[in-house]
């Protein structure tokens, strides 16, 4: 019996065509990108978002006469090597179906540049640009190879609850939902997954999630989000801080590693100087994480941060929080992690490393400085009580996890988008979502 | 260069431990689920949720009187075949060390039957239960293998947001958030991402998504949840609804045979009898799902249901919703699409199929009822909106992805908790989720 069945009854797309030896007739469908009129002939650029490589379509002025920026076509046709200098392929249609037309000279994704700020206000339209189709498809492939990674590594991906009655990180910043007396207790969009996770793994040992997460942050930064989408995993019976560090960067060299192999870099070439000319070098941008990331203590950080020439706005200094500018200078020269930070900078379930630090890092990335944080946690009931009842924190439920069978554990979060402004090399983060929502702005 | 990496730092898991061969000294770590003690040995089975194999453990008297059901253990030693009858694998333990230990008698997850309801209760102890670990594992192999199913149909998975001022379903039974003027508009937690995934397949043609949906739903029953997640998926340049309506039956079919070639019911066979005799014959009930599907039309439908012998409690009529006895007589032999509903009982996105009904369908399984919907997507601008007006519907940037460029569109949602139920063979929606939320109910 077959009991693997892939689908193939759909049109093919632009990549399909494009990658299909052959001259057979094919129909194919897409959006007019740019037409170019010759002499006798005329030249159309189509797309459809599954490639960046348009379809050059060879068209009679005729038929280019019909034919508007924006426009949705279906053809039928062959494909055919060009008779031109450049020896790119051709796409010969037999027949031309306008499906939907387009006023070019209302159509808000003209071919010419737009800035990221203009191309935020039409996020209904933005997946037609060549760079935020290039985003979209990179974001997918990256998903999947998360989930690659995870089962090899024998973790299980679960869908951790988005409205919770415990909140993780201690009040503040949280959005609440109504009816506010729907669930008889209060409820509020969860800021982290880290407490459900740290129960599922005390049953099925390591578990991971990509789930959206929420904080009503005041501040609007190009780093901050109200809804983002969260990278976590938990594991049971671990001792040593230095096996979550390396899980978190097996993981993010795992993916750029197949981004690199797969040769996604080339998909960027063809954005450069057209639509935003700040794309870098991608392939080389990605190899700067492939190399060693060093691992230093906090108290060791102040140091290098208060013996630098550099003139920071925040005097650096044991027991205060570090600051972007911080951050930044500490991962000039690639992915840093900072370890053993001061126990009343972090929150009540870190696992103390000494009488005054705790067993958690920071992971600090290059331009974006916080991507990624981690920790051991507290596993034993008593001093997890204590701390809890220290900081006013009452999750009956999740003090319990202890109470039987309690393991050594560890885990992490990293902020996904945070890692795909790295990749893309975006400057703001609400490049790399769909639909950004930010304080002041959820129109869509 | 070595670009990918595995992760190999962590230590064996019992499926590790049991699936490698040769016996070589190995660490393991897990819970002891039941301890039987003989003349001058004792035997512990070891679980960890890897695999829902026990691992056994030979312990002399006095190790098995250090331990008790539900305490966490690190081991070291060497699995060796059993000597006893039943030729099983044993593991001979060269260090035992108990990591946390747990009062047997007030241990909530006796080995013993607890009822659904009970283990819901325990929400945050339940994976350590064979039958939710299965279930949390079985998930967790369908997710990646959507992914796997959808990137080789040219699908992007993306992530919609949850936070939105679009209501697709047009008002009632949505969650809005508190603080109410955040985004200066109003927003609500989405209760479908279709609106926003057409947007983007609007770029590049075909995307989907599995994202947490949330209703405010006042019925409290066996299939609803107020937060659940949902499978979707949009095309362009789709004209036929047999072509959205064979993308479901394929990604089913396509996930279901993935679990029959992976031999996954064979997890099944160790809870039958033990935790829950409810557990049908997994394989065969998963070939139920291989067949045939029929497709018939609503008009069709009513009138097999009003020539049945069968009593309804609503008697079915041209023009009524369907009830729930009736979806699950119409499926009693298996998966059936019902087509071309009347248009008065269907959302405005809608394309019609006649004067009075929409190119849309609703695809019903056995024991569950409806399980997922789908349709043709109005594509005219005119049309569309007419319908909007009509119907009171303001979402201008949806109605403006049909005015330049629109395109022919399908697309379809699935409820991913009911999929699950039908496949793991459970009667609630509430012990396929890892902690349900229903109303009145958010406790953890």
């Amino acid at each position: 019996m077959q009991t693997r069945c892939t689908f193939s009854t759909l049109p093919k797309t632009i990549s399909q065509v494009i990658s299909s030896s052959g001259s057979s007739v094919v129909k194919t469908n897409g959006w007019i990108r740019s037409i170019r009129r010759k002499k006798t002939v005329a030249f159309a650029d189509l797309v459809d978002g599954t490639t960046s490589e348009p379809l050059q379509i060879l068209l009679s002025q005729n038929e280019a006469n019909q034919l508007s920026n924006g426009c949705s076509v279906e053809l039928t046709g062959e494909l055919k090597k060009s008779e031109g200098k450049l020896s790119r392929l051709e796409f010969h249609p037999i027949n031309l179906k306008i499906l939907g037309s387009s006023n070019a000279e209302t159509y808000p994704m003209q071919k010419k540049y737009h800035t990221a700020g203009y191309l935020r206000q039409q996020a209904h339209l933005r997946s037609r640009t060549s760079l935020f189709s290039i985003i979209l498809r990179l974001r997918s492939k990256i998903t999947t190879q998360l989930h690659s990674f995870f089962s090899s590594n024998n973790f299980i991906h679960t869908h951790p609850p988005v409205i919770t009655s415990s909140d993780c990180e201690g009040a503040g910043e949280t959005f609440g939902i109504r009816p506010e007396n729907f669930f008889s207790t209060s409820a509020n969009l969860s800021v982290s997954c880290q407490l459900h996770l740290e129960a599922l793994s005390m049953g099925v040992n390591r578990v991971w999630s990509l789930n959206p997460t929420f904080r009503a942050e005041g501040s609007v930064t190009s780093r901050h989000l109200a809804e983002f989408w969260m990278l976590e995993a938990e594991m049971s019976f671990i001792e040593n801080l230095e096996t979550v560090m390396s899980l978190v960067e097996g993981l993010i060299k795992n993916v750029t590693g197949k981004l690199i192999e797969d040769e996604a870099w080339k998909e960027f070439e063809s954005v450069k100087g057209r639509e935003n000319g700040t794309i870098v070098d991608t392939r080389d941008h990605w190899m700067r994480l492939m190399g060693e990331w060093k691992r230093i203590s906090y108290a060791d950080a102040i140091e290098i941060l208060r013996s630098s020439s550099e003139s920071f706005q925040f005097e650096p200094a044991w027991g205060l929080s570090l600051h972007s500018e911080h951050e930044k200078y500490l991962a000039t020269n690639g992915p840093i992690f900072i370890t053993d930070y001061p126990r009343s900078l972090k929150p009540f379930y870190m696992l103390a490393s000494s009488s005054t630090t705790v067993a958690g890092f920071d992971l600090l990335f290059p331009t974006i400085g916080e991507l990624a944080g981690g920790s051991l946690r507290e596993h034993s009931y008593e001093r997890l009580e204590q701390r809890m009842k220290e900081d006013g924190i009452d999750i009956p439920w999740y003090l319990e996890l202890r109470k039987w069978g309690t393991v050594p554990r560890g885990g992490f979060g990293v902020g996904f988008e945070r890692l795909l402004m790295f990749l893309v090399a975006q400057e703001n983060v609400r490049d790399v979502i769909s639909f950004p929502r930010w304080r002041g702005n959820c129109r869509f």
